[in-house]
């Protein structure tokens, strides 16, 4: 079962030392371009480099060696097809255990490929939320495997911590770091790293206007789940974790950005860093040139946080 | 008058100091998957993230930096519409120097102003070589500017190899370096970089099959100039300079290197190394693929030399 305590500064450090052999120290891109452009002095760290494109590996290799030797033995569990299930596999293999990935009906060729490619189980259902969670309950049951939940997890917020955490060492201080947020757990992470290593940094989360339930969320002081995302953030479409929620709550401000803003902001890192961002990446860099007020002047720290793309199908080329 | 003597080691040591404090130290890249799939391990030198997305910075900064200050105040000229003139553009701004560029009619909307962005005067003149050369020798006649070759040139030669020098001293030894070649400034000045640092290295020009002068010069013993270039690689059209081949000649060897197999490794490179690099950059890794045998088990440095694309024309779009 997925653990949804509250991850404390502690666990940060635990997951820095669990991680530190595994997942990369990504590089810390600059441009001087993109400092005029938004009258800021922007760091961006690469974590679209990180071992499997994404941020994800972080969480998924501290849950995975977080668990006591005889319950990892049985393997784990997840049911995303994105970036997390490939995260898991890779994380898995690296222990030398199985990893089940449960898999709806339709999902997309590529990425389950990339499952594969790394060693992990697929399990098919139908693409109805109950029916994944079901067929997880049966491969726990089945194989014993232990569920590790995308980003509504302790040891997965704290494993995304450590992105900023090294951030904020290699090229702190800063005045704002800007994370994107979908389920919330590099979000939540972030804000656990902020509380161990630069408490007076302000933490500025971009979220999709087609997905804006932290917003809402953090305004209403209670989750509200309640939408249909519609976004070409295909990694912020999940719902905010309830962890993630406490952790965040009081904490962050939210800035919503229109898809349109979000694939300029990609075509710019693409065009000027030169390096291959998801839409759910550059939305963080879309936020801030989209609201510069509350950027001006500033030393900003922002997480790349993945670069799996289809680059036959990109999002300028249908215009 | 461009300086067209052969430059020696201690030119190249000269040139590092001179670049230091303008050039970026360019991140090395490296990649589990890419290592898998050459059989080699494979480290990136990231060149397209130097200024002005190219190693032509370095070159062009050496030329500006070398100038007596009489001489300097007078201004540099080019007739490269392409990276070097962005480059020389750029070069001469930090020296805070005229920049005077001639272009072809019908050259690159975006690349001219690119090259005005950076503070450079536009000559614009008929599309002929001749009306280039003698556009430029007015220039120099009118203003007192010198001319900066883009690659027959002492100074640039010495330039370019700063690159290879980093990465022999961040990341060496390597049993091979593989660099793309046109005119022959970054391959001459590898060269340089291997004779200072590391002399054991083997070095491996990717040149297009499509404008393969320097692969026929080096065979002849005597520079073989005369073909029509159709390749895809618009970086490395160039034919072979005099310096260049007298620097290279048995000092190199050539893999020729078809488009089809270009683009399939500037796919590679931004799906897997999430890096935005142009044809005449991938052509090194297509190279080492083409040809794994050659390189099977070997450390090899590459140098990634551009990213500097039209992202709304992928070579892979079209088909």
């Amino acid at each position: 079962m997925t653990d949804s305590s509250l991850p404390c500064v502690d666990d940060l450090l635990a997951a820095a030392a669990r991680v530190a052999p595994h997942a990369s120290v990504t590089p810390v891109l600059q441009s001087q371009v993109l400092d005029a452009l938004s009258g800021a002095r922007l760091a961006f760290k690469a974590e679209h480099l990180q071992r499997g494109g994404a941020f994800k590996f972080r969480g998924a290799c501290n849950a995975v060696w977080a668990l006591p030797e005889a319950v990892a033995a049985r393997g784990v569990v997840t049911h995303s097809s994105g970036n997390h299930g490939a995260a898991l596999a890779l994380a898995a293999r690296t222990r030398g255990i199985a990893c089940h990935v449960v898999v709806p009906e339709g999902a997309v060729a590529a990425k389950l490929a990339n499952i594969v490619r790394h060693g992990a189980t697929l399990w098919r259902c139908d693409s109805t939320i109950a029916a994944r969670e079901a067929m997880c309950a049966q491969v726990e049951a089945e194989t014993g495997a232990t569920l590790v939940h995308p980003y509504a997890d302790s040891h997965v917020i704290a494993g995304q911590g450590t992105a900023a955490l090294e951030l904020l060492g290699s090229h702190g201080p800063f005045d704002t770091l800007v994370v994107p947020v979908g389920g919330g757990g590099l979000a939540a992470g972030t804000r656990l790293a902020l509380q161990a290593a630069s408490p007076v940094t302000r933490l500025v989360l971009a979220e999709p206007e087609g997905a804006a339930d932290t917003a809402r969320s953090l305004a209403a002081g209670e989750r509200r789940l309640d939408f249909t995302p519609d976004t070409i953030c295909d990694g912020l479409r999940g719902t905010l974790g309830a962890p993630n929620f406490a952790l965040l709550q009081g904490a962050a401000e939210v800035i919503i950005v229109d898809d349109a803003a979000t694939v300029a902001a990609m075509r710019l890192l693409w065009q000027v860093l030169k390096q291959v961002v998801e839409p759910s990446s550059a939305i963080a860099l879309a936020a801030i040139l989209s609201q510069p007020a509350r950027f001006a002047g500033q030393r900003v720290g922002v997480v790349l946080s993945g670069g799996n793309v289809d680059l036959d199908a990109l999002p300028w080329a249908a215009a």
